[in-house]
């Protein structure tokens, strides 16, 4: 009837505060049947003492227990399981399934295969993590996210935080899109023409969606976003890739029959290049003389801290041609999942009712938080304080790639976040990078992000975004000996 | 260069604290161009007296703004507007883009016109909403919520909440539906048998795109949920509506040539039909005779007030038969957009791979929070307060609708919170509830659940999970006495 102390153990790998992690096992006792309803459970002091914690804490996570009708207290008695606790199931569930199912022939279309599985989840754990895309906690706003992500939490916000929203959007976030992120962008749109997406990932993916069939063209650059090839491979389109040169992607280059073009023109992906203006408009002329449409991907414009960005290629749109793809993964974090689509009306309608049947919309409270870090003026302050960091990173790195010798391919004109590093012919960069994970390296070889028939593989990308400054030049060092080894 | 006290107002519509108004009012005044760097802000003592606040509010908000170089500060001088300020856009935004796209030809595929646009945003703004599906402020657990999207936010889950998952899951989460949610409905699965989706709504877009192609064909229960057969449309497949009786889905209706049926079993939505276990040992028989699969939406199981749950039609598949569709929607809110799919592993391998590719994977917050908000056992306490206020609420509008004399066609067994109700042949359920909506009654016609041929106009659904319990009466006569005028 009472349960033994020793029954209860916390495990060491546990999250949470300890409190949290008492109630949870004591939670997880009930729900799995191990503790029965009317079972007694060790006093306070006990369990305290058993699991060397302060028996106020044992205390706490007792009436948040009690609070949940898990547990009821007896007076001097002390706590049991509650009689209203919930029951474990009944029935018991299969011990095991046999596969009896013909998976190859059930499956109508395959997804697998496409670039984005078996990326490294522990690339924190790299002593220098030269890795691209994810977020920096030395460099993230975290106390004022978490304001912004509270207010939004509150009763005032309730209704957007918990409505289905169907196929719209929250209003403040587009609003604040709109009057203050577009402008910087010399970009001018309605509401109508915007649309919130889960990420660039999903903005590119709902695009290739609505304007590529299996008939149409698409034109990438060469090299490119892998996860931009990846989403086109699956769409079954027609792919011609354009390989870039140190202005990114020439017009010239693009074939008659395109229907699509995508670009990402201030900060090439993956060479950094930006193009120039002259260039911009006669890539504005060939979409036109194509009667062919423009996707622009303009991640990354925020980290311009060498000079100031040039404005969008959508801002030389007076057409409609330009569909505009923005994200918050770098300024904000890649775990949030929120970017938009800039389009014109009837573009963004076909976006917005495929993205309604795929995932209704982006969670409320996500959208909101957002709203807030931009309008309270968080964003801007959290763009300068990361464009210092970044500026700062990138003069340590330049400084270590000469010294090293190590040769840079693009490194971009206004500031970003990586170099596209070359290698000499004989190195494979695939291997380098295997070889160097041993030694503690990340980064990413540039394999996947050539599509063309001639895949280079001496190139390799070397991010700053997440590597600690002071580990920089360690970590450059030992690139360059694994070259010389390998050579 | 002293900006008049009189350039500043505060919207009457704004949301926030004062003091978020107050400091988003200026940073938008900044951003706009309209504040120049340099200009001298309003002494606080002026402001506060202009706008009516306290001085401490103007205080706080200048020193948050302050605090992000928007605002800079000389001494007893005052506030001006910082030099590090975001500068307004250098290019002025074209202020008009004629569209010259051809968008009928340039769209490569439609998807607009699948029911979820125009839908009512403003449901909450009615008197008596017996609409389904939204979440209620009086019944949501806000406080605990709100406590454990505050921990999720904390520095121990940081990586959780920002990180790049790429194709992965938050661990805690599955971890909790593997161990706790799932052997409620005598399912067992390992973790690489669940994806965590964008909701059902996801979880069925993901199953339909991996099983179904053109050539397949889907068995969909008629009546059916309007999202579900929006969906299907969209794939193309062929489509064969089988007419529910009063226990479900008949297995003996299904066609030879079927490759996947879905299907409600528990709680068959709209029609509230509980499958006995016979029929649904025939209905897995039927599926292994026809090697067709079958997607299990288990929607709403949680609201099993009335009596416990019968085990879900997975837990008697030992062949890996049933796809099971599970959703957070009803027991926590919809706007949280999480969801889950189980299956066998090559399914949700590829099923993992697409969603990879449409959107990445779900917000990390979001699902470390709602993992938080389970394992406290905050679920269960959620669970057993909404079934009392649901139970609650429908024994008193069963007494309404039976007062009024309005037919009940499938009041559901074991709880759920909304009736299937049956107008009088000559009334037209779109009709009456387009004039009750000028009565400030809410509704949804039955005409969007029909999807066979006999498309029949008098049915309609009324929930009970918005509308407080006090307004059901009234709500319940309103309708009865425009059905007796219609008719």
């Amino acid at each position: 009837m009472a349960l033994p102390v020793e029954t209860f153990f916390l495990r060491p790998d546990a999250q949470g505060t300890l409190q949290q992690q008492i109630q949870q096992m004591i939670a997880q006792g009930i729900l799995s049947g191990r503790f029965q309803r009317g079972e007694k459970l060790p006093s306070t002091r006990k369990l305290a003492a058993h699991l060397g914690v302060s028996r106020i804490t044992v205390t706490i996570a007792y009436t948040e227990l009690l609070a949940n009708d898990y547990l009821s207290s007896r007076g001097r008695s002390g706590y049991f399981v509650s009689d209203n606790a919930p029951a474990p199931p009944a029935f018991a569930p299969m011990a095991k399934v046999d596969d009896a199912i013909d998976w190859s022939r059930a499956i109508g279309q395959r997804f697998s295969g496409n670039g984005l599985s078996g990326k490294a989840q522990d690339w924190a754990s790299y002593r220098y993590p030269f890795i691209y895309g994810q977020a920096d906690p030395t460099l993230f706003d975290h106390a004022n996210w978490r304001l912004c992500a509270v207010q939004a939490l509150g009763q005032r916000d309730f209704t957007s935080m918990t409505t289905d929203y169907y196929d719209q959007d929250d209003p403040q976030l587009i609003e604040f899109i709109v009057r203050n992120i577009l402008p910087r962008r010399g970009v001018s749109a309605r509401p109508d023409q915007i649309l919130i997406t889960l990420g660039a990932q999903n903005a590119l993916w709902l695009t290739a969606q609505v304007l590529l069939t299996q008939r149409r063209r698409a034109v990438l650059e060469d090299p490119c976003y892998p996860a931009l090839s990846g989403i086109l491979s699956q769409s079954r389109c027609h792919i011609t890739p354009v390989r870039v040169d140190q202005d990114g992607l020439p017009p010239e280059a693009i074939p008659p029959d395109t229907d699509v073009i995508f670009t990402t023109p201030s900060h090439q992906c993956p060479t950094n290049a930006t193009m120039p203006m002259d260039r911009r408009r006669a890539l504005l002329a060939r979409a036109r003389a194509l009667e062919a449409l423009i996707v622009e991907d303009d991640y990354e414009f925020e980290m311009s801290f060498l000079k100031p960005a040039s404005p969008a290629l959508k801002s030389l749109d007076d057409e409609g041609r330009v569909i505009y793809v923005g994200s918050f993964s770098k300024s904000l974090f890649p775990g949030l999942r929120l970017g938009y689509l800039v389009g014109s009306e009837p573009f963004i309608r076909e976006a917005r009712a495929l993205r309604a049947s795929v995932l209704r919309h982006p969670p409320g409270h996500i959208q909101r938080t957002a709203a807030y870090f931009l309008s309270l003026g968080h964003y801007d302050a959290q763009i300068r304080r990361m464009g210092l960091a970044l500026h700062e990173r990138r003069r340590i790195m330049e400084g270590a790639l000469e010294q090293h010798g190590l040769r840079v391919s693009g490194r971009g004109a206004y500031g970003g976040s990586s170099f596209w590093m070359r290698a000499p012919e004989s190195v494979d960069s695939a291997q380098l990078a295997e070889n160097l994970r041993a030694r503690d390296v990340l980064f990413e070889p540039g394999h996947a992000f050539f599509i063309g028939d001639e895949k280079a593989k001496n190139y390799y990308r070397l991010a700053y975004s997440s590597i600690p400054a002071a580990r920089i030049n360690e970590g450059v060092g030992l690139i360059a000996q694994e070259i010389d080894r390998l050579r």
